[in-house]
This record gives C-alpha cells, sequence and structure tokens, in this order.
C-alpha cells in the first residue's frame, strides 16, 4: 500500500492562495497548545477531534480526576492543563453527578508516538526545529512537519498528516513520515488507542476492552455508565517491514514495532481508524460495522479515500464560501469560521444539534442552547437549508422533554430547556439561567419561521411547526402573570443580558413571546382555512380546545410591552431605570480581561453593567420596529454600559454599527468578532470553539456589511451594502426560497446573480 | 460498685408533676424513631447526642456514603433513614466539596448491646413489650424501660438510663439493668465505640484507632480530615462477674462479654465515656486529659456525680423555667423549649454558637444564621445574661471572617455570612441567600444594643462592639447605591422573607441598616465625649478616618425606607406591589405540607407568597414606629399570603396577634409554634430541634402572653400581659439590667417581684 497524493486541486497553489485558505501555527509555544487543539479541532458531523499532537503532550495526563462544580461561567476558574485532547461523537453523552449530562470525552485514537533509542519523541522535551503546523481549510486536513535531532544522533524530518474523511465519517486517516536526513539508528513507532481519558475530571466509562494482534490491528471496545458502546479499530501499515508487538493496558490498546532508518530512508507509516457506536443509524455490532467500514476503506485506498473526502468539502465550501478581496487577515479568519460551522454540523442527524463549543472542547458540556436558533440558523439555512432543517427537527424531536420540563415547572405545555442534550429537557446546572431565561422558548418559534419564510418549506411547518407552536402557547399562557389594570406580564426573567437575571417585562423577552404567540394564532388560522385535513389532525393530536386559540390570542394582543415608539429610549426592562449605575473606569481596570472578573456577582445583578446585546438584538430581530432614531439612541445608550462579556454580544453590535454607518465602529467590532476565537493573547478556542460568534461572523457580514434584508421579514433579496474600509469586494452565495444565488458587491456597486440559470438583478451600494 | 440512685428531688414526684416535666414517648413506633431520635437528644454545651438507641436500630447503617447537594431547603429531599444517630462537639468541623464546612457527626460512644443465645435485642425484630421511654427535663436523663422475650425463652425486663452531665461535661454516664423475670440462660453484653458514621453522607475521619482490654476498658481515638483529634474513653462495670474479651474491628472499639442468669438475677451493667478533643481549651494530650477525666469521674462514684449534675440542671431551671397553670399541654411543651435552649448552649465557649438545629442532627450543617441574634437571644439575655454575652462574643470573635466576606465581594468593612461557622466566613452553598440576603449584617448591631440595654453591659460595647459597628457601617456605605434623587438605596436584597430574593430596599432590611449605621454614629459620639481615651484606642486600631462617622451619618440619614407613617400597608420593598398575587387555594391543595412543594422555586420568586413574617418581623422589632392601625393592617394583609414555610415565622405571628388582642389567632398560633418540633404528625424533630422556634415561643410567651416591653426600647419593665384561655397563671424569672424578677401574671393581675430583697411593682392584666 502506498500513501496517497492530494489531487491537482491542492497542488501547485499560488502562495497567496494558500495564505487565504490555510490556518497556521508559526513556531510551538505550549502556552498556546490547547488554544491550539481548539483552534485545530477537525470534525465531519459524525465525530471530531481537537487538533492534539498523535503522540501527546508530556506533563498533561488526560485522566486527571476532579469533581468540577456549576459555578457561574463568569466566575468560574476552571483547571487549564497545558493539553486537553478531545474526541467527541454528538450522541455519546454521560451524567455528571453536578453538571447533569455532559458529552463524553471518548478514547483518544490517534496515538501515534516515535522512539529513538528510548528517546520519545516529544516536542517539549526532545531537540525539535522547523516546526509548522498548518490546517488546510479546503479539506479540513492538519499537517505538522518538524525536523528531529535524536539524543542518538539521527536528524529527522517528520510530516504528520490527518483528516476525518467527510464521505466515509466513520473513517480517520492519518499518515506520517519520517525521513533520515543524517544519521542511523533504529527507530521504533507506537500506535494506541487510549482510554485513560476524563471528562470534566470525571470518568465515564464503565468497560473498556482493548485489543490488539501483529497484523497490525488495534481495537478498543467501550462501554459507558449510560451503557453506550463505541468500538474503534485501527489499522497500521508502514512502508518498512515492521514486526509489530502487542502492549496492551487496561486502558489502552497498544502495539510496538521498529525499524532501522539511515540517510535518506523514508518510513511512511499510516493509521486507519473507524468509529462506531450503538447509536449509529446502522444495522449489525458496532463491531461488524467497524471492521466492514476498515475493510471497505482499504479496498478504496488512500487516494481515493481523499479523492471522495475532498470532493464533499469542495462541494461544502461551493455553497459556504465568502470571498473577500482586499483583507486578506479577515479573508482567512472569516474562512476558519466557516469551516468550523461546515464541520459542526451533524448532517442527516436530527437527533442531535450544533453544541455552544462546536464540538471542539469539554466547556458548555457539549449542550445547545438558543445560540443554535439565533445565531448558527440563518447561516444554515442560506447555505444549507436541509442542515437548518435537521437543527429545527432536533427540537421538534426533543419536544417531549420541553413538555417534560414545562410539568416540572408546574406548567402546561412545552418549555424549552436553557441548555438542552439529547433529551430535551433541562441540563443547566445553575437555576438562575435554568428558571429564568425563558426567551429560549420563544426563540425557537422565531427561528422555525425564519427558516420557513427563508426556505418556503411551509410543509414542516404544518407536518412538525405546528406541535412546537401550540405546546409553547400553552406554556406562555401559564407563564404569563395578569395585573389589575389587564395586561399579561412577564415577571422574574433574565433576557439575553445576563447580568441583570430577575428582571420585569424584559423588551426581548415579551416581543419574542408576543411574536410567537401572534403566529401560533396566525398559523393555527391559516392552517384551518387552508389544510382543514391537517388542521383536524393537529387538533386532534394536540388536544387542541375551541378556546385555547382565543386564550392565545388574548395573551398575544394583551402581553405587556416596556416600550412604545415615542420612547427614545427602549429600555431593556419595565425595571430596568431602577438599577445602579456602575462607574466603569475604577472597577474595570483592565478591559483585556472580562468585566466580571472585577465584580462580584451579587453586586454585577443589580447593576446597570450588561453583559451582552440585548436591546439591540431586539431591534436586530425586528427591524423594521423600531425607528432609525430608536435604533441610533439604543446604540448610543446601551453600547457604553455593555461589557461584552459574552462572545453573542459583539457581532450584534457590529451589525448594528454597520446599519447606522458607523463604519469604524462597525470595523472594530469585526476585528473583535476575529479576535474571539483567534487571538493568540486571549487563546480563546482553548475550551473550544465559539461556534455562535462564527454564526455572528456570517451575520455581520452578510446582514452587516452586504445587509442583507432578513428572510424573516423580506419576501426577496434586498440589500444595503456598506463594505469596510479596504474590502474592495465581497462575494458569496446564498439560497432563497430554494433557489441559488451569487451575490457580489464592490466599493461601487452590487449584484446579484441567480444561479443555474437565473436572472441576476443589479443595483448600487450606498 | 453499685449503681447511683437519684436524689430525694426527683423521687417521689405527683403523677402529675412528672407529666409537667418527663417528655414521654408512649409505645415504639419506628416511623417515628428518627422524630424522637432528634426530640430526645441530650447535651451539656459542651457535647450533644441524639436519643438513639444504645444497641442502635436494625436496617439503619450509620455508614451511608452520598453525595448530598446544596440544594434550596424548601425543594430538597433529603434522605430519610429510619434512624440517625448524632454526636456533636460543636467546633468539630470539616469541609464537605459541596456544602462547605459542616459540623462533623462523630464516633456513636453509647453502644451496649445485649445478646440472649445469638438473639440480639433488638426493637424491631425482637419480642418486646411494656415500651416507654422519656426524657426527664428536670435533669436532661433519658430512660428506657421495655419487656424483653427471648427466643430462649428468658423474661428480662430492661431499662436503660443515661445523662450528659452538665457539671462533668465531658463525660456521659450510662445505666442499663436487666432483670429476669422468668426463664434463664446466658447473656451476652456488647459494648463498642463506632466510627462507622458518615455526616451527611461523608466520611470526615482520618484515622481511627479503636483499642479495648480486658479490664473493661475501650478507647476510640479519631483523627478528623481537618486534623482534630477526638478521644473516646469508656470503663464498664457490670454487677456479675464478665470476663471482657476485646472484639475491635477497623472502625470499631468492642467489648465482649456473658453471664449466667436465672429468674430474679439482677444484672446492671454501666457505661461511663469521656470524650476530649484537641479543642478543648485544658493543657495535656486528648489521651491524657480523658483517663484524667475518667479516673476523676471513677472517684466521685456514681451517686456524687449524679448530684453534680442534677445541682447544675436545678439551677438553670431556677432561671430559664416557665411555670403554667392550666394548660399542661403548654407546660410541657414549653419546658421541652427550655431544656433545648438551655443544653445547645456552650456556656463559656465563645468560639462557637448556637447552630441552627440545635445540635440535634446534621441538617442545617452545625452552622449559625441571624436566629442566634434575633430569635434566641432575648432568651439568654433574661434568663442567663454571660450565655447571651458569649453569643455575642462569638461576633466579635469571628469579625476577622466577616471582613474575609466584605473583601471578597468587593467592599470594605465587615460583613457576617449568611450561614457561619468557626471562622465567620460565608459557608451558605446557595448564592441567593449568601448573596442577597444581608440583614444579618445589620441583625448582629440590633442585638448587640439590645444586649447592651438589657443587661447595662456597656462595657461589652465599647470594648468588642465598637469594632463590630465601624466595620459593618463601612461595609453598608460600600453596599449602598445612591439614585438620582440623592437616596441610598438598598437594591437586589433578600429579605427575611426567603421567597423573594431580589427586591429593591426590603422595609426590613432598611430598616435594620438604617438603625445600625445610627446608632454607630452614636456610640462614636458618645465614646468620643465620655470616654476619649476609648475612642482614641478604637479609633487608631480601626483606622478611623474623620470623615468616616460623617459618610455613617450621611448614609444613616438619607437611607431611603419603602414607607411612612401615612401608609396603611408597610410595603415588604419598593417593589412589592409588582409580584404576582397567588391563588393559594387552586396551588396549595394540602396546607399539611409546606407551600414551597407545590410550587417551582421560579415562580414563588416572582409571587406575592411569603416564606415568613417580614414585615411582621420589622413591626416586632421596632413597634414604637408603626401605630396600631398600621400593625392591624400589615397583619390583615400579610397573614394570609405568608405561608410559615419558615418556622421563624409562627411565632412572631402569634406575638402579634397577641399585641392585637386577637386572642384566638394567637392560641392558635402557640399550637403550631408547639407542633413545629411535638407534632407526631410532623416529625418536626426528626432532623433536629428547630431552636429558633424554641427561642420564638420563648417570645410568644413573654413578649406576647405577659406582653413585657423589648429592653431595646424599654428601661424598665413593662407589661401588658393577655393570657391565653384558660391559662389560670403564667410565672418566670428575668434578670434585668443586672437585677432578677419573677414575674406572675393571672388572669385578674399580675406582680413584678424583685427577687434577693427588691421591690414588687404590682398591676392589672388587661
Amino acid at each position: 500500500m502506498t500513501l496517497g497524493k492530494k489531487t491537482g486541486e491542492t497542488e501547485g497553489l499560488q502562495m497567496n492562495e494558500e495564505n487565504l485558505w490555510c490556518l497556521k501555527e508559526d513556531g510551538y509555544d505550549p502556552g498556546l497548545h490547547k488554544h491550539y487543539e481548539g483552534l485545530f479541532t477537525q470534525g465531519n458531523g459524525y465525530m471530531h477531534v481537537r487538533g492534539s499532537f498523535e503522540e501527546g503532550c508530556s506533563d498533561a495526563p488526560q485522566d486527571e480526576e476532579y469533581l468540577r462544580f456549576p459555578d457561574n461561567v463568569t466566575l468560574e476558574k476552571p483547571r487549564h492543563p497545558k493539553s486537553k485532547q478531545g474526541t467527541f461523537i454528538p450522541g455519546i453523552v454521560a451524567r455528571h453527578p453536578l453538571l447533569k449530562e455532559e458529552i463524553v470525552n471518548l478514547p483518544y485514537y490517534l496515538g501515534l508516538e516515535f522512539l529513538s533509542a528510548g528517546e520519545r519523541m516529544d516536542m517539549d522535551r526532545c531537540r525539535i526545529s522547523g516546526y509548522q503546523r498548518w490546517l488546510d481549510l479546503r479539506d479540513g486536513s492538519l499537517h505538522r512537519s518538524v525536523i528531529w535531532e535524536t539524543a542518538e544522533g539521527m536528524k529527522l524530518h517528520c510530516t504528520f498528516t490527518r483528516y476525518l474523511s467527510m464521505a466515509d465519517t466513520h473513517l480517520c486517516i492519518q499518515q506520517v513520515q519520517l525521513e533520515v536526513l543524517s544519521g542511523e539508528g533504529s527507530l521504533e513507532v507506537k500506535a494506541t488507542l487510549r482510554a485513560d481519558v476524563r471528562t470534566n475530571g470525571m470518568n465515564h466509562f464503565a468497560r473498556i476492552v482493548p485489543s490488539a494482534d501483529s497484523e497490525g490491528s488495534l481495537s478498543l471496545e467501550t462501554i459507558t455508565e449510560e451503557g453506550n458502546q463505541i468500538f474503534m479499530l485501527s489499522a497500521l501499515e508502514a512502508s518498512e517491514a515492521i514486526v509489530w508487538h502487542t502492549e496492551n493496558t487496561r486502558m489502552t490498546a497498544a502495539l510496538r514495532g521498529k525499524c532501522r532508518l539511515r540517510t535518506g530512508d523514508r518510513l511512511a507509516v499510516s493509521k486507519l481508524t473507524t468509529v462506531t457506536t450503538d447509536r449509529d443509524m446502522e444495522e449489525g455490532t458496532v463491531r461488524d460495522r467497524a471492521f466492514t467500514h476498515l475493510g471497505h476503506a482499504r479496498n478504496l485506498g488512500l487516494q481515493q479515500l481523499y479523492n471522495r473526502h475532498a470532493a464533499k468539502w469542495k462541494s461544502k465550501w461551493q455553497h459556504a464560501d465568502i470571498r473577500i478581496k482586499g483583507d486578506d487577515a479577515a479573508q482567512i479568519n472569516v474562512r476558519a469560521s466557516l469551516y468550523h460551522l461546515i464541520r459542526s454540523n451533524a448532517e442527516q442527524d436530527a437527533r442531535v444539534a450544533i453544541c455552544a463549543k462546536g464540538y471542539a472542547g469539554e466547556a458548555y458540556f457539549g449542550r445547545y442552547f438558543w445560540d443554535t436558533e439565533i445565531n448558527l440558523l440563518p447561516f444554515f439555512m442560506h447555505t444549507n437549508p436541509q442542515a437548518a432543517r435537521n437543527l429545527l427537527l432536533f427540537r421538534y424531536n426533543t419536544l417531549e422533554g420541553a413538555r417534560r420540563n414545562a410539568r416540572n415547572y408546574g406548567y402546561r405545555g412545552a418549555r424549552y430547556a436553557w441548555e438542552s442534550s439529547l433529551s430535551g429537557e433541562e441540563q443547566c446546572a445553575n437555576w438562575q439561567y435554568a428558571d429564568h431565561e425563558i426567551h429560549i422558548t420563544a426563540d425557537i418559534v422565531y427561528a422555525l419561521y425564519h427558516y420557513v419564510n427563508a426556505t418556503g418549506d411551509d410543509e414542516f411547518l404544518e407536518r412538525y411547526g405546528i406541535d412546537i407552536l401550540v405546546e409553547t402557547a400553552r406554556y406562555w399562557c401559564d407563564r404569563v402573570d395578569w395585573n389589575r389594570e389587564g395586561y399579561g406580564e412577564l415577571l422574574g426573567v433574565m433576557g439575553p443580558d445576563e447580568y441583570l437575571p430577575f428582571t420585569r417585562n424584559n423588551a426581548f423577552t415579551n416581543r419574542m413571546v408576543k411574536f410567537s404567540l401572534e403566529q401560533t394564532v396566525a398559523s393555527l388560522d391559516s392552517l384551518q382555512s387552508g389544510k382543514s385535513d391537517s388542521f383536524a389532525a393537529a387538533a386532534e393530536r394536540l388536544g387542541l380546545r375551541p378556546d385555547e386559540r382565543e386564550l392565545f390570542r388574548h395573551t398575544a394582543e394583551k402581553l405587556r410591552l416596556p416600550y412604545d415608539s415615542q420612547m427614545e429610549i427602549v429600555p431593556q426592562s419595565d425595571d430596568f431605570t431602577g438599577y445602579a449605575d456602575v462607574e466603569f473606569d475604577s472597577l474595570w481596570t483592565d478591559r483585556s480581561r472580562p468585566f466580571g472578573h472585577f465584580i462580584s456577582q451579587e453586586r454585577n445583578y443589580r447593576s446597570k453593567a450588561l453583559k451582552q446585546a440585548d436591546v439591540l438584538e431586539l431591534m436586530l430581530l425586528f427591524p423594521q420596529e423600531f425607528p432609525r432614531e430608536q435604533l441610533e439612541a439604543a446604540y448610543a445608550y446601551y453600547e457604553p454600559i455593555t461589557t461584552h462579556d459574552s462572545s453573542l454580544s459583539v457581532a450584534v453590535h457590529g451589525i448594528v454599527a454597520s446599519w447606522l454607518n458607523h463604519k469604524e465602529e462597525a470595523e472594530a467590532f469585526l476585528q473583535r468578532v476575529m479576535a474571539i476565537d483567534f487571538s493568540l493573547e486571549k487563546k480563546g478556542a482553548a475550551e473550544g470553539i465559539h461556534i455562535a460568534n462564527c454564526g455572528g461572523l456570517w451575520q455581520l457580514i452578510v446582514y452587516g456589511f452586504a445587509g442583507l434584508a432578513s428572510a424573516m421579514w423580506s419576501d426577496t433579496i434586498k440589500l444595503q451594502p456598506r463594505l469596510p474600509e479596504g474590502w474592495e469586494e465581497l462575494s458569496f452565495q446564498i439560497v432563497w426560497r430554494g433557489e441559488h444565488y451569487r451575490i457580489t458587491v464592490n466599493s461601487g456597486a452590487y449584484e446579484v446573480q441567480k444561479l443555474n440559470g437565473g436572472e441576476a438583478v443589479a443595483g448600487t451600494t450606498i
């Protein structure tokens, strides 16, 4: 078997083109180890692996056992080992005694170690030079190149390449080549599958069965406490004759072998690993399926495997790419964000969604937040509508969990979890969020309509959406308190601004709930008059009483909004003015760190210091309802008291700044959005990717700079572009009601070109 | 050695007199096991032991290991084993990973088991009849009498007696007698010291060294995780010749021996146990001191030991007793409450205070709350001023912890912990209480003045109090927010009513803080003009800046009160009217259970459903500031929306009802107060004694029914009695500014008799 070669596609690239597609790490810095592990996470929807070194990292055991507490996210001081590996399969979760359900960090299957006369190749302990690493965003392949001068006197050029196949999603392909530049000696290779892995300090493995044979085959069967089975199977091949010896331990399947090398020799080793679980929607045992997948892969060969994989990525980029001329730094960062969005999406599997860290770390425990609907969905619905549909279908699939949540609180209907896992039941271990940040339930309805309007997929609404609508409307009617003037109120509410946990009539929440109830009534009306069969079926299925629709209508009509069009400043909530003013300058002495580190939660909770955009988010979602003066005033009032301690905040501010034509500020926000995951100072990707911010970056470009009118409110593509300074041309594709368009904006004009023979509409930039 | 006999004092009692002093359990009910363990807790200030059987309880292992969570107290569903033993020494605490510092449940030293032909005497498994158990409140001795018919055919009358010496506080005396009524056989005795004990599911013992010898001596040395040493040493004596065999295990020191008995024989066994710890304020090792104490006890002999103990109790009852003629049920219950108050008080040790469960259970983790100052202190300051002084000295001794609390929140000065343990640092694991229930810091200052006014102990104020005053005033000045009208506000506050966690300007809290600041200024003024040396010393010690007093004065003056004398209803807080009304009848379908079980915390937190008296507590503490109409209106408005889910609520309502001459309601509240620990239906003592409610009962009788004017506001003894129906006479002693008085109230008149030759003041009841 020979190593696969990349196709012409990736060969002979212009250096510049490579800079715009390859995310590079220049020089190894142990302090950035964890950051790059997050940033270089690879994935294919089915599984995800952080960008750890094949040989691991010294002084960073992966099985540290400790009890992690459900602290306030701002206040928590999580552990910071030098390295944290991460192997995640969406859907494989287990219970943590304090943190509830968390995605399990699975056994590490990338293990490949090299030893020269007992000296283990180690980035921190050996004589290593010429370090280069890069993630090729075009195909999601990760590359490393180093020179290793062994103590024995060999000088080896080592190159590592790996990818998780986008076409054969159970498969990971690794290739390592060691070229002897000078010297000679024996070299040992050790390949492992390691289960000495903890998730947030917790062991979730009930049974581990390592196995290996001298034919170069390794396997590790893991059964979690919840009973999930994970089977990992690897096949090793080497260009030199190597005799493999089994070196299994209780936790690890391992093979070790050696060969002798001289100057000019090249040793190539490949490791093909297939991973199967009992959650796969396939017939057969995990073991049988793993062997089948591996056999299939070996039959195809490395070249063909790569071709299939690369073609998949190419197709994804065709729809998702955003091209920016004139700003190479933005170009590569935007593409890296899009890469993580593409990778995180589980494609056909609507039993899971996209977790808050994009399956690139243990933070947030692999859970699903409102980010999915509000921050991520627009990207997917305009680049991959099927993926967007699956994300909403996930909410339909977890409606039963949402019903249980409502019941647990003593309400009828369905109440979506602030933090959802597989069942939809509440997983948030901090009650102030779980109990009071209720807007998630309305956000899902907003997203549902956004999707339907953007795609025209009315069938989704009729078949699935109506259940969500009716059940959540029932919850809202129970959740509303009626004041003595006959108005409905939402008390004890945490809005998107999580620094005020307990407000009266949060403007964002109340508007979203009103929308949700209004749309429920409208959809019931429309279904009844249009498709009375569907309506009758839904009414029966949901036990819809005749008077309920009237209750929904009444509640929607009478639900208080704490603002009107006459107000100069739209208040965040009815009680907002009563909170205390904060002297930011005296408190927040280091603005490179979150404001939350400089104030106790107690004080924060009674102060006008916002964690994130709240009223601005409202105005972003309902742009037609707020005159420009109100938007301008809200931006001027709230931005200075917003700490942006949440990664969801900056992109929203950027869009609003762009709408208001505050170009410099919008560009500054763009820089901040990009810094969240990419800044080496912040090491923002250490705990995973801020995937909502990746979606926010797409929105900042598409809704902000290109000025696309939201499909929620516009039937047709309308643009009002305002490009950042220096951007010569911005172009991207969108899907709009089933049709594909290419949008191209440059400094003087914009063009909307319908693809597949559609008409092009031309206009002028402002 | 012969068994000790009680002195004449307790012999030849009239049956009725015994009923008024002996708390009885008639007939054994396994379902009430845990309740009686709490209710029959014995103690002497130094140590406390729950009323468990000497032989233990089948099916209730004491070493169940589990992780208890810091749940909301109302929502928590704690474990309910059939039996929970408890051995507590105030000051021996350890860290729980989730619950912070908790008092350690120490090894069980009462163990005495009896076996007949292998059949272990067991209340649930043997043929037992004639069960009687009673706690004699006069001397705190616990008695049990049963007939045991063994499978082998012996009929044994078994009597168990024990007490913790009030005079020799390291000592526990146990006496068991078995009289053979018929049959014969061999009988085995097993004596144990058992360390297989967990506290709230957690092991806190790092080292256990059991030891025993055939001379009838047993010892158990325990070292906790925190490094505390506890040494238990027992000496066995029996009336028959018994050869003792060692039966130690890793966790248990045990001796076993047997004798043969025939009809008419009596076997008497005594076990004297001394307990010492490294926290004792005595010289020498724990081991040496335990042997010294035990030797001393054995030299004295059982009779003299008992006499010393009984004399101490007699002296305590002389000051503390409340005599009620005409209501025997109230009489015994009141005495039982007084018994627990007396027992819980650590006498001379101001390193500890009285924990919320009166050291009678693991609930509330042995911590100190505002209960101490507001609910318990009046009883102690009028019956045992030295004990009251020690309770306040405890707060002085933990001032450094309070300073750390303030610093942790970013404030200057001192902030007392909502839940305190030894150091004064915050131990409450639920942030909504720890962060927002801030009134504790002012409550302590209120109590300080209450104590000084009641006792005339001005020296305490000058020597200790001034530091508390200045440091807490500094905290308040930092905690206050200033609104745009120039008034100080306290935002984000949980008042005594813990069902509204996040209010604006809670009336109770703001009034207490204003008082606290005003008194600080007044005391500084007075100290400076009176004892300028003391003032100068304090000013230097505290780094008091010249402008600080002006800041205290200004803050006191400008601190907003959410009410004035014109208002019909004093609002609980500025935002109170905005909370939602609750339809109690539809929600609270079983009023025998707490309201909190019928509503989610989320909904509760936004509803007008009070956990406990809040405005009424304010009016109780500042009676002169509220005209009767406001008191009447507050009672009428708040009582129906108060759930009394807190045991602190009912007594306050009883006092106010009494003041308002709502006699039937006051009497109903009296019944509810007594039911809290004594009702067999509620099994209220299972987790420990509601010691604050015991103090509340004293206040209900003294402030309510006798109508004593608070020493906070009255220089002289003023009474306004309103006795409950059927009470023919109420009499009790109080200490008032150093003088002892006997107060006697009967239906027609009252009498205040100065003791030790003082004048008597007579008046007429209303």
